[in-house]
């Protein structure tokens, strides 16, 4: 199974520990009561889906000098129906009651928000399997400010791409970057300048015209944007049978329940906006076993 | 109409920074191909709910040195259902091209999620009204890691309480630290020995009897956790008889749909994750007026 | 014996490596000279006072990788007149040469200013005992920039209460926002919309007049400013018979010579700006044991 | 008149905006109770001494984007006796009103602070002239952490040198370098190799023969420790005989009270930790004026 | 003419705001002598080469609160031998004396470096100019830590490609990470789960064999590395005919004296790390005018 | 042997993981790849010159938990014509294979600027030692911005002074200073009054008489600036003869080839820019040894 805890940069640390800290700017008279015996303690999930995450609540159990041992890995699908209790044991904590307690609430925010993303994700994945499709089911930018990194991650676990993560990873030239540079063309040659042979442009088009004056000033992808699916079907097989190495994506009020449709054989990238905004969150809690 | 913003600490702006640095790590080319012309951009709201995140959007502007008219203000309940168009211009921002395509994104990724907040917690504050109740409907800390301060925001101006900001904020004693203490008591005492005069401590209680114990130990709350709402309205008045000034909370699975069976008049505060959490965002975009 | 450690926010550490890092921004030809051997160090208290800092001093000794051995807890008053040398050794400290005396300085500045107002604290709790007072002796926000973290912590060893932490942790209304809101119960009621039921909001008054006003406004406290302690105690008892549940705090001028004029039976807190402003300090020293 | 600020490096704002953030966390109701209005405020001295601090106070209130006019100018010794009020309106604050509590308590502790070490440092150049003693009175590192920037500052402004900064202005030698060295000679020798030409180097030295061997090794200042004053004249002759352009710095010990015995013939410089550690501090308050 | 400028991102100012206070950590007491008077400088370039680094330079300005007049543009070629001093006036800059001289040493420190690299870099263009060659010429991850964002913008100026910024950009897999992976396909394929669409793979090849494994896993670019000219322009044409729209990269011991051999109508892109390490600089310095 | 790493102040390991940051902002795919088997890497020098920058290449390894022997001492002159493959292995590093990569590009391009200036050093040491001259050779603050403290630490690694490291650890008056203060003897006097006994005091002179008025006034050392190195000798016997304590500095277009001619009786110090300024590097590799 992969691991894409090895892709995060060594800074996400760094954001994590600044998400424990801001839980307590300046007191923490709850730590105070309960000072400072080693406790152990049980991370419980408590609603079925994709569990995601794993190395940011980590990160915070680290953090906060605490052992943990997860039983259950990162990506599997919990259901926690077969259950009698509703609830199933994912990791157990160990370390200073205190250190437990403030890095609770963050480990579990964490978790519930990866994990909703991840159940999300696959759900798409598996729409894109059972039509068979070859093709990229993508996030977008519409991520919450300050928790990109976890939502970005967790669309991979889910099992789609995570489309570039930020303005330096890939160009993506839109209706104001064509206005600005008076055509396509001048846009696409622009930012070809600069971005050499390192990175991808992608064109936003409104047409197989535009799409086509992309590919032809060498854009890597164009985006055919919302298009009915049907419209998109034939718009798509015209720019491909024209630019057969261009990649086309799909985009633009794009659901879970229509996606299927707009799976197509000349469509590569199908992205939905949805996948990091909005989506549902899996419950977790973390409850300390007396007398462990 | 109140002005929330001024609530919000000076260090809300270095948040806002870290997420516009956070998308373009290290090379804008889009914005090198759209270069520094001054333009001028429609800020729409594209689905009907209340404005909220106005203080966060401003300071991505201003990081971008752009000016911003806002056309509507921070807590209007926006119906675009009522515009042809179905959008809403919600505010007119000028300044450098380059520097409104490194503000979009971050801007409108707050507004959308601090919105879908606000109009949530709008709705609840209705169902209390509705109700004549006369108690806070508050939020809880199951927040996103990095975005509190936006989330927390957001409840005030959809017309709720945030609870607690932080564990630095007020006292609240669970399971975890009653039994570290040994009792209900002892948790009270000690955590009283810290927090002096200047803060509340709040307990979590799973009868009336512990109600009454933590109130009787100088608890300023107690929390009547996961009662039934026919059983918690006869435990909540039991206690107010015992302890006519302590505040009662009810918390545990209470939801938009239910919240009005738990508005009693023993219940001083019913609070909900539901507020911070999986909760619908609000559609915004940015468009450049050519020739504007 | 309580450990107030334990109420110290995760941040803490940062602080004190700041302090570290600005002894020695450049080069560090002191550490050159002395090298990496391993040494052992003693370090002594030498005039007489109540011990406290230990965490934060731990804290610069750690960041050192240091290893210490602390001979007398925290809060211990220490009276080195009993030792021949009058000097007392508190700590044993050792690990490399160079490391021990980069922490030196900032360790011992440290310790003598934790120690000085944990001293003062320690007499003005001594006289409320003396005079079976069962209120509060608290301090204020009158501390040094950059080190309040230090002397608020340090009032607590000493035995008396922090008051607020900073503006965000107890709402205080005093001249300057009841001009601004109109009134004081304006003031209040303003507050407590955005406060809800999780802070506690304190007025400064000038009067009964006001007290009364202040906590029919719902004020969880009333101070009464710069009273005689005469007039204070008949103040005070009027505005508890009118509402017998407000906490009344005595503030303004207020010595360790004079503060048990104040200490009557209605009032709740006494405030002293000294406690952590012109503190005299406890003198320690780092010596390192030639052929430890 | 010397303008002090101009030697303080561009990192000192931050430092400020670090103290002014610290004292609100999360949320200000304070400042949401007032609003933004736009008032005006006096600071006033309400005791006697010199004014110190005016540049950090300026940051703090730039940092709020409030106007500030400086009647007094830094460095001016106040006597408020000669005022009815026992106040002087030291400066005239304007802008927002939360803006101007926000930068309250931040800006008045500084100054008192601040004014308190000039105040001393003052008194201490003036017996220095009284003696017409043309050595160096000095501070030492017994600063607070976090504050040195604005204690070290403000010896200035009373009159005094800094004395070295931190550990990467000036090599001093003690006893704990010269034991890991083996002797004296090595250790210049040894500090020498790094410092090169561009530091000074200083050895602590318990009698006149480790001074001459210090300063035969290239010393550039010898401290003669702990010597009664009538011992440490003869020594320092002794030493300035055998080398005429060592400085002798006399340390341990001195108080305001008796330094006066120590400003002879042969002494360069007279260091006092007191001159920055319990120093007493000068009362400032910040009032807005109604209907200015 | 193209501005660079607009592609740097929002952080690069900080990075010059570091170094400018890495420059005077303590105290700045040259500035202190100078005061606050203002003063007209001249920036001067007294070496010839192409002028880069100006948005740097700029920023280190602007944050001493300095004025600058630009004279000449980023991007020419200055030629101080047409001067009879030998000097040509770059820029003025105006503003507080103590301030230009804060700014004044980073300042000419980033333009002598950049003004290095662009001048290098412009060399190497026109070596592929002169060759009608239509390939890229490229810089490497060969470049100063902590002054990266510096050195690849001075490729751009320079007229050649700045090859992937960082770890983050594009993904280039060597020999390390196929022998983990335990083939190129393995590599190429387990890299695309993760990179998705949206950044380019690169491997580095030891023959025509790999590059072919390669490409037909789905390598956008292949590098022959440490190839003899003549060998490698077999090898080029060899990959290219068997799969056409692969990029191939010449890699390894390429100088500006022999990197027209490498110059062949099957090679995309040639890459020199001697670009951006071990460059000569620009000699630069900056004179203020008395009495301007 | 003189382990300079001792006098690096705690920050260095700061700055050096800023700069592994820097190389992987947001995903590390090639990491994903490789994963984290453990590996064992040499790390090999490819081209003759003194091996410097060992603690901050040791600080990128441990800052990715890398364990790591070094097989050659900082210092030592590798000469690489003696291996047969060219190569010759500094040191052996083991652990993750992902962090490994991580760390790979960071260390060597620290390490090949670090001994390229202390290769350069070393041939000026060998100078100076040839020529029998007891003075000083130093470099100068032209550095590169955010890598001062590499090429500072790697000057005395070769054997030469660091000169001041910034504007805060020695004064050196300029032009600049003499104009805006009146005249040498204005800006020592007025220098002399912030610097106190605890800093040095340089003064660029043109002339013998500047010279003698600068000494007059107190200054610790005199440059001569682009004096020839005829003139210089006399120049600097007459200001030696006047003022025998006073240091003087040679300055100002001097090289490799050339600064033996500068080497006279009456010069203490010669400061040369090239030294940290266009400086060649040194070759180094990592190498992953495949079951190792």
């Amino acid at each position: 199974m992969s691991d894409f805890a090895s892709l995060l940069p060594p800074t996400y640390k760094e954001e994590v520990a600044r998400w424990v800290r801001d839980d307590c700017p300046s007191t923490d008279i709850g730590g105070f009561v309960v000072g400072e015996k080693i406790e152990t303690a049980h991370l419980l999930c408590k609603s079925s889906g994709v569990l995601a995450g794993v190395p940011f609540a980590q990160a915070v159990f680290e953090m906060m000098s605490l052992e943990v041992e997860w039983l259950i890995p990162e990506g599997t699908l919990i259901d926690v129906s077969s259950s009698a209790s509703k609830k199933v044991i994912v990791a157990i904590v160990r370390g200073k009651c205190r250190n437990i307690l403030l890095a609770e609430r963050t480990a579990l925010n964490t978790l519930s928000r990866a994990s909703g993303v991840a159940s999300q994700a696959r759900r798409a994945s598996d729409v894109a399997k059972a039509q068979s499709w070859r093709g990229y089911v993508a996030g977008t930018r519409k991520t919450t400010p300050g928790f990109k990194v976890v939502e970005k991650y967790a669309l991979l676990v889910g099992g789609v791409a995570t489309h570039r993560q930020d303005l330096s990873q890939m160009v993506m030239l839109k209706d104001n970057h064509i206005w600005s540079a008076g055509s396509i063309s001048n846009a696409v040659t622009k930012a070809r300048t600069a971005a050499g042979f390192s990175m991808k442009i992608e064109v936003e088009c409104q047409s197989v015209d535009e799409a086509c004056e992309a590919a032809g000033a060498g854009a890597d992808i164009v985006m055919l944007d919302n298009f009915s699916h049907e419209e998109l079907q034939v718009a798509a097989a015209s720019v491909k049978s024209a630019f057969p190495t261009v990649l086309i994506e799909a985009s633009g009020g794009i659901t879970e329940s229509t996606m299927h449709l707009y799976m197509g054989p000349s469509i590569d990238i199908i992205s939905q906006g949805s996948l990091t905004q909005g989506y549902a969150c899996i419950d977790f809690s973390l409850k300390i076993i007396p007398n462990a």
